[in-house]
């Protein structure tokens, strides 16, 4: 096979997706800049092995908000995954079942999530877009406690929802065939209309985006815990914990959101610190190998989330890709830890990294 | 449209343009090493949104210099715009009218100020480049204030007006129908003549550059407010301010005067820290998308203008682009403040970004 | 002819070598930041020359563990040197003993380690690979002892071994006229088998990896001072003294082991620091020029030993080649140190380098 | 004309010089990252301008040694002009007699130094490179002496004088019609021959090589002011100093001799500082603007030396060439003082630079 690491699906998938898709898939918002970001600041991450350290008895077990993970990678919440693969998110949740990965399901997901709690997946989170109306809210988080989904993952870095530049260019247009399965029985809301004088961004664009309001009114109908995704700011991170969030997700959107804005990575030590050292951290947003959860492991999270790499190994081979490269991912992290000497998880310590010379 | 964002219109004009006038515009003093430093200084910066903000109020309004502008983006002055576009300056004026910006005419454009004026933008600066004689100075001021400009923005950093190595490489020569519009009725003054020894800068060049006394001078001959341009120390600025200057222009031209200078972004902060907050304080010099604007205002500026996105747009479209780049460049600005968190421009503090690690 | 430094080797084996063969030569593990960052190291470090100094009585000599050395510069051990040359390890011992050089043979050398004592090389190594087995690693120790090596070298940075994605990529397959010549006779112990549950890496490849008690085991065992190869940090060279260890080498086995640990060159000083002065540290990875050895030597390395190099010479022109090669390193350092006004070796203080600005 | 800026002749002379010529000059020692090195210093400083300063009774005379100078660029001693241009070094004296500039005769020009001084140029400095016999150094000394040199420029850091790799690689070879004017009466010394086991640099090379003791000779036996040359080190700079050395040349021979030193610019300001204000100092190495010049006085230098620039000018247009490259980067540097606020160079002062970020 031409797969020799996780990372190889990247190059790959270019050639089993139309040129559109890909853009789509893999592009950034804006310049790419965050996208850049992503990857440089785990490159300027260096490992710092350990000798002689017995692993033998080594596992990547966790327990993260009281429930317990075979390891710490999560498939990150990828929108229309039918746009890789026409079993989409069921051929997800299949290679998570599969791997003993917890799958985090997005709203915009082209399956229903009934559909995708089906396939049999164990670990499973739901993730929630606030919809304009507050029905439409409730509605998906109903369906999502019912399915069994034990949590909720609320995005919060996404209030603006457009394909990227690249994609733009590429002449890329989501297929009519591809729908938001969770969403075509919601009622479409008014189109918001602007006054003379009144800005598109301030009074349109953000009228339906959420608020402390809206994240509070969540929690008070929801039994599921509440994890927070986008979080970049130690001082956002210290407030959410204070309103009860359950957990937080250290995240750019793999550089979607907004262009500009820092590395996930370097993002994250800033906050750890802020949350102290007990509370649920997650990061997604550049991983492409296990050293790079061993590395995000080292600078404060808990756990990852990988998006594009999920994307691209079901569009080269469906669930069994997802589910080889989530073995080759996972068995890459193990690696770096035996070789540091780390035999769990709570042995990665500050020391095992180092930062690079400029 | 091709046209996604402002940036847009730089690699566009690039076919609206003959190559050497393109290169005249585009082009750089020297080596470009200030005009490649103008772009490193903004790709430095990160941005570090907030989460869950309210800002559905959110406006960009400002006061400057006790006047209410709409938003803290102004059209720079830019010479000879019939270059770019038959109609030039008049075509921005009409633009600027449209989309509620302020415009700065140059002395040396190729319109009449009076017939930029008649466009009927109602912000509008004039821009002052000191003449050989005080008579001629003094005709530019008066026209301009009974034009109805609001502002003198007097230029201090262009002693030396030459086209660029770039433009002379490649044959650029102004066109014989481009003409300084407000100069042609002035005297032409006798050329230097050197004596053996003396210099070609020292005695020559410089002997027609402004001093501290023709500053005080022109303040002591306007009623207009003095706004200086070209301010790149923290002791020049603060010497500015004592003398009586209503507010100064962070700037390098752009790149077009002394090459090797800093970017203007990185000289902003010493000089916002040495005239203290409430003082004018506007940037230009390599803003090529709202989130520049955005990052400028967090490190220290009141408002920016942008320089060579007018004229390129103008290339492309007249009136209707210059409009079109603004609104774009506009609300690039807004959504960065809304994903900020920001409502409005006070609210745009230094916790608003982060340098990237080198 | 066309070798002018020693460096040149690196080139020229290009043409000497079949595709296959150089990528598992020349590659480095994973995505080789590693590799890179080992140049990388040595190119931030800039020499400061002293003037006017006699050094005519200048020379290169050391004692190291007890046995003195002409030159700090040694053959690092490398398997299988029978892929460059048809002689390999025969030849380079040839070189060795041409150059008075101290050669380091691999565990897995293609010819047996007897018949490399034979070429009279005086100054060798032998390079010890822990096996599945005590009774083969003992068997290894004495015969190496036998043959008059006089020193162990035990290699703990690769606990994976396994050609780099670049070497695999390129089609390489080791060929079946190429074995391990120490080894041959060597019982192959049953394969690991795993339980369910249990991982590849955890439970599979590193039980077989050497821990503290097995390096105490092999003291015990043998004569020979022990060295350890594939040191990084700080805490473990202290640990390593601690332990017996006659000598460590900081090396990341020339960015073939884990990739993205941090240079050799970027570890040593601390390493040094926390051993002391004079505990026997060496260094490889990355050395390509005389130049390099000198840096080594100011930042806290005793001698260095080359890999790549080697390889390459042999590839080019087998024992002459190797020998030719050191004697253009050997004076490159020699001129360095004349330059920088150190006639001997205990001369290269740290002022002689300086950091290079970003 | 093509040249715009004196940096215009480096590209230019290209196309003047037989390739192998041009590479001999071009060249670096080594890996040219000393060669590099000397360009990135001067990139990283950023000037500051200064506003509104009256600087119309400017000029660039300075006291040098007691002599006065026009301004502070001299012309580096560079061997075998001939190379360049038939007339050779006469034309740069002509050229520098016409520029008013100081002109520095290399111990291995193709005219013997008594036909330079010939050409009338009055301030002129001859530099000096010990001879393997003292008689032949002192024969030098007293005909420049006799030929109306005004100091001794003793270059010392160039004990290993070959061409580089890249002229080797070219296949440069020194032409039989290009001789050392100067030293072809000299009786040829009997080369050293080496016992077993000795170094050819330690007991080879560096037998010839001038010591504390050979410089002291020197100053006793001339009358003339002896200037260091190639000084990169704060501690032989004191101790120059100290030894009654009249002043030092910070330079770095232009990169060509050991590759891997730092900048001249990057030693400079610690030289500087170890030698006080009043002491002497010059610098060379990576000189191609007038923008060059005033950082190098920023940062401590009290004139510069042009080398390659000066070399080029030559190939392109022999005396005139020079002439007119002398006068560009005069300007160059009279407008940087002029736009910096400096009337004369005592105004040139530390704040007048800034370093780039990262
Ligand atoms: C094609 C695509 C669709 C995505 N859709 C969603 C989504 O619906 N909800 C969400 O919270 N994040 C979404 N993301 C962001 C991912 O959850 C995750 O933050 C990001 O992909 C991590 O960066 P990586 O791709 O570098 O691993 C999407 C990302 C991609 C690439
Ligand atoms: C073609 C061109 C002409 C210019 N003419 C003037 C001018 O007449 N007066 C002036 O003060 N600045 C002039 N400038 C400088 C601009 O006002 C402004 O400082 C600069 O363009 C800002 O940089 P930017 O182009 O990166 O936005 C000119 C710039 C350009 C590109
Ligand atoms: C082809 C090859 C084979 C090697 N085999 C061994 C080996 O058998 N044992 C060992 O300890 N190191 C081995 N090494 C690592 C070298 O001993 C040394 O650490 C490394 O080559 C130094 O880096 P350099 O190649 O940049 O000089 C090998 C390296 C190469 C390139
Ligand atoms: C072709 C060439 C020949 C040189 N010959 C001499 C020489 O004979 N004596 C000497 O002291 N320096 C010599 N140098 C060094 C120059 O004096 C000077 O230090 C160097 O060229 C400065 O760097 P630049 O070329 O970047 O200006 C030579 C340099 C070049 C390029």
């Amino acid at each position: 096979s031409d797969i020799l690491c996780a990372q190889d699906y990247e190059a790959l998938a270019a050639h089993f997706l139309p040129a559109t898709h890909h853009a789509y898939i893999a592009g950034g918002s804006g310049f790419e800049a965050t996208l850049r970001a992503n990857r440089e600041a785990f490159e300027r991450v260096q490992i710092l092995p350990r000798l002689l350290r017995d692993v033998t008895t080594g596992h990547t077990r966790l327990t993260l908000l009281g429930q317990s993970l075979h390891h710490p990678i999560l498939l990150a919440p990828l929108a229309f995954q039918a746009l890789a693969h026409p079993r989409g998110e069921l051929d997800s949740a299949r290679a998570a079942e599969a791997t003993d990965t917890c799958l985090v399901a997005s709203t915009l997901s082209s399956w229903p999530l009934e559909d995708i709690a089906r396939e049999g997946c164990v670990e499973k989170w739901f993730q929630l877009y606030f919809q304009p109306m507050r029905d439409s809210t409730l509605d998906l988080v109903q369906r999502a406690e019912a399915a069994g989904y034990r949590a909720l993952v609320v995005t919060l870095d996404a209030a603006v929802q457009r394909p990227s530049l690249r994609a733009q260019r590429a002449g890329f247009r989501m297929p009519d065939t591809v729908r938001p399965g969770n969403l075509i029985h919601h009622a479409t809301p008014p189109p918001v209309e602007l006054e003379r004088g009144q800005s598109r961004i301030f009074q349109g664009l953000m009228r339906e985006a959420p608020t402390w309001d809206d994240l509070d009114w969540l929690m008070r109908h929801t039994r599921l815990p509440v994890i927070v995704k986008g979080v970049l700011r130690a001082d956002d991170a210290l407030a959410l914990k204070a309103a009860g969030v359950a957990g937080i997700i250290v995240s750019n959107h793999g550089g979607r959101a907004l262009d500009g804005v820092p590395a996930s990575l370097d993002a994250l030590p800033a906050v750890r610190a802020a949350v102290g050292a007990d509370y649920p951290v997650l990061l997604d947003s550049g991983v492409r190998a296990g050293s790079d959860v061993f590395k995000a492991l080292v600078l404060g999270a808990d756990a990852v989330l990988v998006g594009r790499l999920q994307v691209f190994a079901l569009a080269v081979a469906g669930a069994l890709g997802v589910a080889h490269m989530l073995k080759l991912l996972r068995e890459e992290l193990e690696l770096c830890m035996a070789l540091a000497g780390c035999a769990t998880l709570p042995e990665i310590t500050a020391d095992c990294v180092t930062h690079r010379h400029a």
